[in-house]
């Protein structure tokens, strides 16, 4: 790989460290870019201009060229031709994937969210919409946690044989999922496989 | 191909017409086996068993597997080696990606939930909830709506330089999004790369 990686990020956000993460088992260096979402970094005119019309992060630099969507990111990285994160097998490419959409979609909405309001930005601070939304999005979140411990019951990883992308899109907010309230000891196969994924070579903690 | 292409869905839904429309660009055959989301079909004990334990559809079923999410099941499709609708590039296959998480996240959510609430249960039968989140729901889906029309004021096709999963992935509930109440005149580059994707060899039409 010979351009430049730059990733443009908050330190505090769990899909900007799945890159960082994808980067480390890798073994790629990224630049760092750093960014506050609370003071309004990423809305900037130049922000918006210059980085992510869409005003969010991550954004992955490549040379010139700027991939927002944090699992896009990842698949760029891994997809090297040296199939270490990304399965050979037809199958097992797409259903990594399932698990990866059913992450942004199922996921990150529920678990990530309620670990922003209730872990990062506190409930002190929430406006009265955000507060009435908590309940649903804590169901939806444990829906989500039950779904993918039923899964692991059966399976080390998420797809295929190894660990991969999935694997690393899901463990972002899911080892994080105690600040938002969330309960991982009632998800014994979640909790193992967390500790496989922090006992991979190479793994990096989130800042 | 040779496993037997089933998709479990629900006619009325634009994530299960993504897959009958990339399977009719790529000229495969797909037998269809109909529920009805209204009537709780895919909650049944037998639906999550045996077909999605997250109880939702599309799933593409490929002999005796199951592939849920649309976007993964639209990959599976056409992740043949023919590179018909997933760009050879390695950058413009990470930025098809990079769209069709950017539907699934900031798009679908807004967009196609407004035209089943408003298009298909209609407003009527609304819960206090649902009328409570409609206006941020339509900010939310115009700002989508208004990245894709930035986006095409430059570009024919979201990713690379011919139509890809990407443009199949936002078709879906863009094409059918009057009837969540979003006025797609306010997008000319919207609607004018509506019309590209129409007239593209073996389209098929949303039931």
């Amino acid at each position: 790989m010979s351009a430049t990686l730059i990733l443009h990020e908050d330190p505090c956000s769990g899909n900007c460290y799945k890159i960082r993460l994808t980067a480390a088992l890798l073994g790629l260096p990224l630049e760092r870019r750093f960014y506050d979402i609370r003071k309004g970094e990423t809305r900037t005119p130049e922000f918006l201009a210059h980085v992510n019309a869409n005003g969010r992060i991550p954004v992955l630099q490549i040379g010139e060229r700027f991939l927002p969507e944090s699992n896009a990111a990842c698949w760029y990285l891994a997809d090297d031709g040296s199939c270490r994160l990304i399965p050979t097998d037809r199958f097992a490419r797409a259903d990594m994937l399932r698990w990866m959409f059913f992450e942004q979609y199922n996921h990150e909405p529920n678990v990530a969210t309620l670990r922003f309001w209730l872990g990062i930005i506190g409930e002190a601070g929430l406006s009265d919409a955000q507060r009435a939304a908590i309940p649903a999005k804590r169901t939806a979140g444990d829906a989500a946690l039950a779904l993918m411990d039923e899964h692991l019951a059966a399976h080390a990883w998420f797809a295929g044989d190894s660990v991969s992308l999935a694997d690393i899109a899901l463990y972002a907010y899911t080892h994080a999922a105690g600040e938002g309230g969330f309960d991982l000891a009632v998800y014994p196969h979640v909790t193992a496989w967390l500790a496989r994924v922090a006992a991979l070579p190479d793994y990096v903690a989130m800042d």
